[in-house]
């Protein structure tokens, strides 16, 4: 590759994971042009190529929510300071960080206005007024839609912004029972959405009282173990009982024609994954999309000599409408102002999951050469039925990366037995998993004790371990927990 | 209809669309569900009935931008005031509408921050970091969002709420012509999405000069005329030439190796064009739906007596399935907890195009009554392939809507060529079209001396009509217009 091509662009990264991850995902953000700061503190843009993931997981999600009778709507971004404080330990949770709009102009309004941090008060004011029969339930909504949360702690592209996007589900059910189901229905949802397509191995389980949702009665959670040893929450589905029913008077008339208060559920899953997904999957060349949810998903790069330049880019473009027409997501790479190595690193550092690269020898032989992102596995392969070969090739990739993310979630979940081996496992990165008994005092002296851990879940596959003591306290344990410093 | 049926549920429009259109307007749009008032004064409730012909809307015009080359992404909704004053005269046209943040928590913020009114500022303050070079251009970007602009006006659902959802779509060239070029693409995708999907004929052209996007150089638009005479303005796509890359310093070398000052345009369309499709295909009985955006398209309904129920239920099924499979949206209404009739009422309020009864008869004919939404028209087809029947008249209406909204728009446009005859056109609620001279003076004279009338544009298919004198000062014309009370 010429010097100043290089020079020019700088466009390789300057650092290398393992040695300084937090250097290492801005620059993969930036370099890879997933995002850009903007003129707004603590606001990212969302350039094309997150914009783009997200479209992905939308389509699957909206799907999956769809399929199980959800409907889209939107509501009103703006919150009447008097709505936002109706649920008590609500505004509680959210008020220090909400964002305040008290001008129209040059007119002061009435009342200022909340830019919403979650839904749950605006939209369930309408519930209550929509809600009148048991025949008006179950109401299942979702939005699609940016909320805001003025973190004053320092900005991280994806994980931590004052506005992200993500959807928030809201439904309302005539029993508990229903409810209950919904939290889980979606919590697995998103289970599927992680684990299959972003390739992401979770921990999913209950939140203690402590770690869980201002307002309800119980929130579940999937839990992300990063390849720092950190712990990464990627979605959440709370059981909000009657609380907000209570507070926004939501009641219907029941087939036995009592009044009663409904029972509600909401679920959200953000941008934050985006994140995840860089930091789990990421290497020293940069990003590594899975196949699954990569806006390209195969790069095709011709290999250009003069002579043979014309033939190579029409093999190279019916390569590519041949990998198009199996539905695969393929382009073309035909710039004639960079070398082939250069676009190697440029579609390596945007995490393009499979490059094939055709020259004249290749064309020659009826074959081309193919390079898997993830493993950097580099073999030639016969141009007939290519786009068959592809098609495997790309599920064998999202397969791996899954893989390695067991792997790591393995890896780093250690049981212990008391508080020193806790302090321990904490200081060599792992998630320690332990009997716990979910008070307050014991989840503040963890986190004081263990160099600021917290509870990540109760994890429901542990739950089998009944009875115990409690790690830190001894006394009674309320189930296994793991805990982790965490995004 | 049992008569507690209809008083419990309400459902019917108390008042008829040429009565009172207003009132027709507000009833249509609440009862059938599409949108509900909110707790924030001027703001609506996007329900999923309104939604969902949103997220018809956006696959089509998505589907379009991405094969002309366009990518979406996303930028903060928020903007720094000191990047909204940038461009002095884009700051007149929006600041007196503008949402003000200025507190995060109890924390005032440092500067006051826009709720983005348009994003124009906070995008263009990033492209003149990302734009070095010609080959960086050009840069196509849409955004799918809401945005704020604070009317004091009374409200109305769709068509003037302070939030309301749009796309905007910004671009940059290297070249006028090719900004040109790009503005007109663009509109004529707005003409073809809105006559060919929402069925409502239009008048392309210019805007004058008073009338002209804040910041642009000149502003294309697409006018329909609804039934009461007024016109509606359903989108715009503007030149903004060289105005905010000299504000916000968007320069390139350029391949002569000259540096330049970037071309941009913008455009947009809202969720205005849904006021739109509710004003102009609507009738007494509620909404009407263009079939190519209705989220339903046939409603099937069994008409169940007891004997025959489950066998009726049964061939329900299976035609909403044989529809479904032939791509259409199909739903079937089985319950059983309402008469037909009432559903009947139910659906033709909510617009669906077609609905399809099938009773014990009907079975034993082989056939099924099908019933029109747009001209109420009944008639029984057969069975046999009645997937095929119903995609023709799907298409069948979908074209009669259409040239139904043609005929009001030629009905309306009278030539004039004085101001006696261009009031008594406005006193008629017709749209008069003259020669104009453009000038602001005429302008505000038009609007004082014609009851509030503007120009709303100079129709392109209208400028064959070269020189003649301005039908209000008598001076040399720039065109002909077309004016009107608007929306």
């Amino acid at each position: 590759m010429p010097k100043e091509e290089q020079k020019e662009d700088d466009i390789g990264l300057t650092v290398k994971k393992d040695e300084d991850m937090s250097e290492w995902y801005q620059q993969v953000v930036l370099k890879s042009e997933l995002a850009d700061y903007s003129a707004v503190s603590g606001c990212i843009i969302f350039r094309p190529n997150s914009y783009e993931i997200w479209e992905n997981i939308q389509k699957v999600f909206d799907a999956k929510i769809k399929k199980t009778g959800h409907r889209n709507c939107y509501f009103p971004m703006f919150i009447p300071e008097s709505l936002l404080v109706k649920e008590a330990k609500h505004v509680e949770g959210f008020t220090p960080e909400v964002a305040w709009v008290t001008h129209a102009g040059n007119t002061p309004l009435n009342e200022k206005l909340a830019i919403r941090p979650t839904s749950e008060t605006i939209m369930y004011a309408s519930y209550s007024q929509w809600i009148r029969s048991w025949r008006d339930l179950p109401i299942l909504l979702n939005q699609w839609n940016s909320v805001v949360r003025w973190e004053f702690k320092h900005a991280k592209p994806f994980l931590r912004t004052r506005e992200f996007l993500w959807q928030e589900g809201h439904t309302a059910h005539a029993t508990k029972g229903q409810a209950d189901e919904e939290v889980m229905q979606q919590l697995f949802e998103y289970v599927d959405l992680v684990e299959n397509h972003m390739a992401i191995a979770l921990l999913a389980g209950k939140k203690t009282e402590r770690e869980k949702f201002a307002g309800a009665d119980y929130t579940t959670t999937i839990e992300a173990v990063m390849p720092d040893g950190k712990a990464l929450q990627m979605g959440t589905s709370h059981q909000l009982g009657q609380n907000f029913a209570k507070a926004f008077d939501i009641k219907f008339i029941d087939q036995d024609e009592q009044t009663k208060h409904v029972w509600q559920t909401s679920w959200g899953l953000s941008t934050r994954t985006i994140g995840a997904m860089v930091l789990m999957h990421g290497d020293d060349n940069g990003l590594v999309l899975p196949p699954k949810l990569a806006p390209t998903q195969v790069i095709v790069v011709p290999i250009i000599f003069k002579d043979t330049k014309d033939a190579v880019l029409k093999k190279t473009g019916e390569i590519c409408l041949a990998l198009r027409k199996k539905g695969i997501r393929a382009e073309m790479d035909a710039r004639e102002e960079h070398s082939a190595g250069w676009k190697f690193n440029h579609w390596e550092l945007r995490g393009v999951p499979i490059r094939i690269e055709i020259g004249p020898r290749d064309m020659k032989n009826n074959q081309c050469v193919v390079v898997k992102r993830n493993t950097h596995e580099k073999k030639t392969l016969p141009l007939d039925n290519i786009e068959d070969s592809i098609v495997e090739l790309l599920a064998k990739i999202q397969d791996e990366m899954l893989h390695r993310s067991k792997a790591i979630l393995k890896g780093s979940i250690v049981a212990v037995k008391d508080m020193n081996a806790l302090k321990q496992a904490i200081g060599d990165k792992k998630l320690p998993k332990a009997q716990f008994c979910c008070t307050v005092e014991c989840e503040d002296g963890v986190k004081a004790e263990a160099d600021g851990a917290t509870s990540r879940c109760l994890p429901f596959e542990e739950q089998r371990n009944v009875a115990g003591k409690c790690v830190r306290c001894g006394k009674e344990s309320k189930g296994v927990a793991v805990f982790g410093k965490a995004y």
